[in-house]
């Protein structure tokens, strides 16, 4: 089954309803992080999907800046889905309803019915305000720990957000270890840019700067409307990305309305399509936010470091428990995937079960909302509980190639990677020789490698020719290398590579010293054609082919250790020449296992 | 000798001052393309290097946004130099001032000399404000070649700059064509993308929303300069590379002064590091320009669009009649490559003298005046007006080597493309034996491609497996890939590119069917060296080797039309084999001509 199309069967929409809580809170309130109490909380949240009679379907979605409770579906009276990740979360979806029971609420210090600095604040009858105390991202996540304990779950399934909602996703894995078994972080980081920064900061300004500002306590008039709509402006230009601005606007003008021609000072006449659009922006936006919340939680982003309190990163993330999913965008240039590499480097260095995808996005920032495509198949699959159906038969010869590489392997490994993993057919195999290893994969084909996840395996999105940058030294017991050696752009450094990573190496590929292929050469005159070599010379992806001799002068020469060999044939003329020691005739694939010599 | 070093000999200090000229003008004052006039005009400008006799080395700098006519040197009384582009324009400078006479003058509408908002009115002796009329890029530059003119020169030799700058070099050239010899274009578009416009839009909305703007006559009290500081802040951010601001910054605190405590909101007690530096940046901004400057400049960089008034951008600059040179920077995220590369296709597509540089400049935008080791080498060698030295002599197979493939060229050609042309060590030697013929060199490796223009060739730097996007279809008369065929990703597709980019092509490449080869790896059982495929395995960047058989089935697959080949070859016996018709056995290279099959 896909998730990429909508059902076929027309499934009733789903309809949510917001809902209140009140947290049960010792007398003395809630006390913050930096040092604030609140006297009473209420939490808004919405949920969809049924709860499983074991109750172990529970995910709960952390929603972005000024996202709010309304996740998904739409409200009774309403005709059309009206959740902020609707496409996402639905029947059949990335996020299925069917077989999750998701839970949004509103985070605290927000304005849509989770306290925040517009709620009335018990001690004086009128709004917070500046009386609102400071909070944080852990302050947060704690509220909705508590939240979710209060609804009577002491364990969940999986905590997931994007962007802002990924930090806190982030914070709640590293807080409360083993509450939540998996842990997905869309678009986001351990902490924000240097330049993210920078946008909020001046965003923040605009706000203080505006004359109806008055220190937050602007209930009773005016609001800083001017202001909370220049910082919105400002942040919807880093939520998309040049390209997508290009495609939806150009530089295209519109006439001007009337009544706004003697506001300018400019006598143009004309605005450019974008200016509308951010104005356009801007107003809806002060209509649904409050000034308040939007300083409070921009702090509350700004400040946040996941890796505050620790002395690095990783060890930070060691604390959490759960296997976790970290997914960038191409695109984003507000959440960089070099941020969450770094994160994804750190897992790996705690020794923690982590896959990592980078995505395409065009779109930017926002394509984690917009175009999600390729974000359905990934969550799909990594959150998928379905046992994975049997492969496609694979050809005799490859299993056999397969049984023997997996016969050369050590035998008390605990973590296997297989660099240029496909589908995961080999993986699945030695996961069923060898039950109990972790096993991870890598390769360069999103669709293909998602379906790794779904066996339960762990997967690297990752171009192996740029280097395993997010996988820490010495993280695997065990790499794996099969039949792409050839491809590579750089066939020795991956070596180097193979063996950083893991101090023990099995490595496949086809010999170019095979008998066919230097008689076709030499009485054909073409570049050589075989079974293992199928390609035509100018589109072949075998770009650094080698014979057995090539291929052990370069482990002499980088001083790697070929610990045994492989001879593998198919023809019994082939297995006659390698019977009678011709192998770098005979041989039409080998295969060896390498290791690090001792320094 | 380098540019890149300053010169060894200690050179006496460049020491400018700001003259002021006042612009004659018909009584009627000066029309402006918007409809305003403006009764009188001074331009402040300076100048440094000495004029040459022939009056025929003048270089006008366009400063950027909010610059001034300081571009160089220092005044008397100052210790060391302050102009803002003095570290590319000195004495052995990329625009070096032993050779060139460098003028620079403020833009109309500034606030550094030139006649501005903030000048006085003589209508109403006070400043103009609010009643300054709407300016445009045209305005500008018409301003600045009747100041050229004025100062007595009918011509000059070049036209340069970047940012903002760089939009008003380019309209100088289609706007006055034949006024000056060569052009050069930094970091620059034909018009402001989407995203950049927001942003200005955002900016100029802070000064709109500060209470002491009214209207823009502030002159007699206080003045926007929350707002003004504002736009400065967010402008700076985008002229900045996440990258540097990380570097620069990262996410360090520090305490924040004791009389700023009370302001907050938060009681976040610490300040980041890149708060303080924009609030620097905002500060400095403020005290030295003006508010409605900056509205005025910004509105006429936003609205401008080099190919405004024409069908196509092409139909523009086919109006200009300078050797133009294009440089973009690789980590330019206000200027974006892509727009510098619209720009150069323009200029092929009306076929002018153009070359093409995307430097690698991780710093953003303001590389171009901060990180110039590469820019000042490209910009020294378009500049150069010095002959080039005779190249290093070259082995003699090679120059019988070119020496063929000029043989073959067609006659009757006037343009010549050479695809990975290196130093131009072959276009040299077309343009000594075709002289009048227009050459142009691709290459990937900047510093030496440089060089070619230092010939007096254009050149375009580009990995040419990215396909010549920059380069419409039938630009040349003949295109050349000599030795370069079996390095490409996509040999095939190079094929279709030339073909593309002109009707004949001259390829040549190393013969894998050389009898040396097909005998080496029957009986070596290695991969082939010679001297023509020196490289190991591993690392040989001929990636996508091919027999003479091999390259004339491609050919007839995709129905290219080979009109002449060469077989060349070096001993003795290859000579033989290729005389007794073994010519892919004896060819240890191949030289084809070939031609795109009439449809």
């Amino acid at each position: 089954m896909s998730y990429n199309q909508p059902s076929k069967m027309d499934k009733p929409p789903l309809i949510t309803e917001t809902k209140t809580l009140k947290l049960e809170l010792p007398p003395e309130g809630l006390k913050l992080e930096h040092g604030g109490v609140l006297p009473e909380v209420e939490i808004a949240y919405e949920t969809c999907g049924r709860l499983s009679e074991a109750r172990d379907n529970v995910v709960f979605i952390c929603h972005a800046l000024t996202g709010d409770a309304h996740v998904a579906g739409m409200y009774a009276g309403e005709d059309k889905p009206t959740g902020w990740w609707s496409n996402m979360v639905r029947p059949g979806g990335g996020i299925d309803t069917d077989r999750y029971f998701v839970v949004c609420a509103n985070i605290l210090g927000g304005c849509k019915g989770t306290t925040g600095p517009a709620s009335t604040n018990p001690a004086t009858g009128r709004p917070y305000g500046s009386a609102f105390p400071e909070i944080t991202v852990g302050d947060i996540v704690d509220v909705h720990k508590r939240f979710l304990e209060q609804l009577g779950f002491q364990r969940i399934y999986a905590v997931l957000g994007g962007s802002f909602g990924g930090m806190q996703a982030a914070e709640f894995g590293v807080r409360f270890p083993g509450f939540s078994e998996k842990c997905v972080l869309v678009a986001t980081g351990p902490s924000l840019t240097t330049q993210a920064l920078a946008f909020d900061i001046v965003g923040r300004e605009a706000i203080l700067n505006d004359p109806n500002w008055r220190g937050g306590d602007y209930y009773d008039g005016e609001r800083p409307n001017a202001g909370l709509a220049q910082a919105r402006k400002l942040a919807h230009i880093t939520y998309l990305s040049n390209e997508m601005m290009k495609e939806k606007f150009g530089r295209r003008l519109r006439a001007l309305p009337k009544d706004s021609l003697e506001q300018l000072t400019s006598a143009f006449k004309e605005q450019f399509e974008v200016e509308s659009y951010l104005a356009h922006q801007g107003r809806k936006f002060t209509a649904r936010f409050d000034a308040n919340s939007y300083i409070r939680i921009t702090e509350a982003m700004d400040y946040y470091d996941l890796a505050a309190g620790f002395k690095t990163l990783t060890d930070s993330v060691a604390r959490s428990t759960s296997r976790t999913l970290i997914v960038a965008l191409s695109g984003d240039w507000l959440f960089l995937p070099r941020q969450s590499e770094a994160l994804a480097r750190a897992f790996h260095a705690a020794k923690k079960e982590v896959s990592y995808f980078c995505i395409p996005a065009e779109a930017g920032h926002d394509a984690f909302l917009t175009h999600i495509d390729q974000l359905v198949g990934v969550l799909g699959d990594f959150l998928t509980m379905k046992p994975v159906p049997p492969d496609a038969p694979l050809p005799e010869e490859k299993l056999k190639d397969y049984a023997k590489l997996i016969d050369m392997m050590p035998r008390d490994i605990r973590s296997v990677l297989d660099l240029a993993c496909s589908d995961g057919s080999l993986l699945a195999r030695i996961a069923a020789r060898h039950p109990g290893v972790s096993c991870t994969g890598i390769d360069i084909n999103c669709g293909v490698l998602s379906r790794v996840m779904r066996a339960g395996h762990d997967a690297i999105l990752a171009d192996i020719d740029e280097g395993l940058k997010i996988v820490p030294n010495n993280t695997f017991d065990c790499a794996v290398l099969s039949e792409s050696l050839q491809v590579m752009k750089h066939p020795d450094k991956v070596l180097d590579e193979l063996l950083r990573v893991a101090p023990v190496g099995l490595v496949s590929f086809p010999n170019f010293g095979l008998w066919k292929v230097r008689l076709g050469l030499l009485f054909r005159g073409r570049m050589p054609k075989t079974k293992r070599l199928p390609h035509t010379w100018y589109n072949t992806p075998n770009i650094h082919l080698c014979t057995v001799r090539d291929f052990f002068d370069l482990c002499r020469e980088k001083n790697i250790e070929t610990e045994s060999v492989a001879y593998l044939a198919t023809h019994a003329f082939s297995k006659l020449l390698i019977a009678i020691g011709l192998k770098n005739f005979g041989a039409s694939r080998v295969l060896v296992k390498i290791r690090r010599k001792p320094v």
